[in-house]
């Protein structure tokens, strides 16, 4: 069986020799710097393991597994210019280094490779193949489109910051399993099983992230506490502690997070305060221990050997144990 | 057979109801408001009618027949941002109306749509029509991008900006064709004419576009005659200038396409005095007619009635003929 690392490795290496057009070079230099700028490469690799766990032939779905790193590498770039970000892995973003059209372009051309890489699968499973796809690559537009518009608004519900977290980060991990599976030869019940999986163990990680930026060990977590509060980002804990407060609670915590007179380090202890009060840290590990267990009972459920689930039970565990 | 008005009709009705998801509505309005705002249709018609040559069903490419429409729009939309253009048929476009992370978004959004659109064919072309769809697609990125290289180059050729007007436009149109013809049931010899008769009418009718700007009656072409030389556009009439030109001809045009100093009419009446000096009408005149021959040959050559290629027949010769 394929372990997660070799699977990265594999990656790695298939997309620093993806061939790619040459001209005109403004439109693919920005492509190749991208893909030439690292990343964790998890999505394809789940994608090679879940192939791998239906099939020994996991190298059939090195292509699509690589369409599938394509258009996340897209999505970054509309959203970084989208957010004005100037850095993504310590390097300059598309829209710095090169121009805004530039970016907008050159994440077009992206996404067709992207596309192109997908269809790369035998012709009987492309249909399925390619509507699996269509349909993520909407639903993280409709997750990033909420994202902006919650940054708007002021009654954004927890259940609507689920949602938007599900759509812009966990349906891609989920589809890059689920894609993996169908190339293996999973069946649908399988391949859905699979999906789930993703789906669960996505919105984990995204809510593990939302705890660690408030209660993380500042040198174990490797950036600095409060980043989220300090920027007033609307995270699950901040929604969950409005739904929880009481008037004054709430009154306190809003202003906190409109106005941006306040002294950082006052600010972020402030938060954290209420937090505590409200058993906010208690409550989001309840979340995301249930998410991860969903995403083990539904790997559980499908009908292959525990010896070859192992890989995804755990890296589950791993990152369920991740403090950074 | 369908006349191409009938094939118009029936896109536009179609278009009018197709269902699009409402929500988030920030990034389904715009695009529902893009599709509202009308246009030709021409391409998608083009697909109806290819179809129609080799099938009486032309209703089964009405759906992919969209996804070319949307995918123009798409383009419409990120062009449009990019140009900073504010208006497209008398309507704010849609990052004025919205704003440019809309705009970047809905763009990319009405993509996916546009491919979930073309993939409604049958299982056994699925192959066939996903790939001249993605490789079309990824043609027209670069003719854009080679299009916006060209503002900032004072070297490009005359072939290097047929080889972008091919890309920008003609690619979509030969492909509207093409894929109508294989959904319509054509061979692949058939179909490659198809593409060709559309490549090369869309080549001869960019060069058209070009030429009217500067030799249009005013009064029939409806607007101001020479905006091209006004806002220094690199046309094939001004690059055959500059190649055929002698040194202080071409200093002098170099000059007035440099500066912004110029009075509008002279600099215009000036331009088009070396224009006349050269024979650029007569020249360019020829390889408009010499693309519309070539396009018309390509059609002749196909197997089938000349009944049935009655619609595309007087449609090139309507296009030859037009005056605005």
């Amino acid at each position: 069986m394929l372990t997660l690392e070799t699977a990265i490795k594999i990656i790695e290496k298939e997309i620093l020799a993806l061939k790619l057009p040459v001209y005109p070079v403004n439109l693919y230099n920005p492509i190749k710097y991208t893909l030439s700028r690292g990343g964790k490469r998890i999505r394809p690799a789940l994608t090679l393991i879940a192939c791998n766990l239906f099939s020994d032939n996991y190298k059939k779905a090195v292509l699509p597994a690589l369409g599938i790193e394509l258009f996340h590498n897209f999505t970054l770039i509309h959203d970084d210019l989208m957010d004005n970000s100037s850095l993504r892995r310590n390097d300059p973003t598309i829209h710095i280094k090169w121009n805004p059209n530039t970016a907008i372009l050159a994440g077009d051309a992206m996404y067709i490779i992207a596309c192109q890489l997908i269809c790369k699968v035998e012709n009987n499973i492309l249909p399925v193949i390619i509507s699996i796809f269509n349909q993520t690559a909407l639903q993280v537009c409709e997750g990033q489109m909420m994202d902006m518009d919650f940054e708007k608004r002021n009654n954004v519900t927890v259940n609507q910051y689920l949602e938007m977290i599900g759509l812009k980060t966990s349906v891609l991990l989920a589809s890059s399993l689920k894609i993996g599976a169908i190339i293996g030869g999973a069946d649908p019940q399988s391949s859905e099983k699979v999906y789930n999986f993703g789906y669960n163990l996505g919105v984990a990680f995204q809510l593990q992230d939302d705890l660690l930026d408030s209660y993380g060990e500042e040198n174990v977590f490797g950036k600095k506490i409060g980043n989220d509060i300090l920027t007033n980002k609307k995270t699950y804990l901040y929604l969950k502690a409005i739904r929880l407060a009481s008037n004054p609670e709430k009154k306190f915590l809003e202003n906190l997070y409109s106005s941006e007179t306040h002294n950082p380090e006052e600010k972020v202890k402030s938060v954290i305060n209420i937090f505590n009060l409200l058993k906010i840290k208690a409550l989001t590990q309840d979340i995301i221990n249930e998410h991860y267990d969903k995403a083990l009972y539904q790997l559980d459920e499908i009908n292959i050997s525990k010896k070859k689930k192992k890989v995804l039970t755990d890296f589950t565990e791993t990152l369920k144990k991740r403090e950074k």
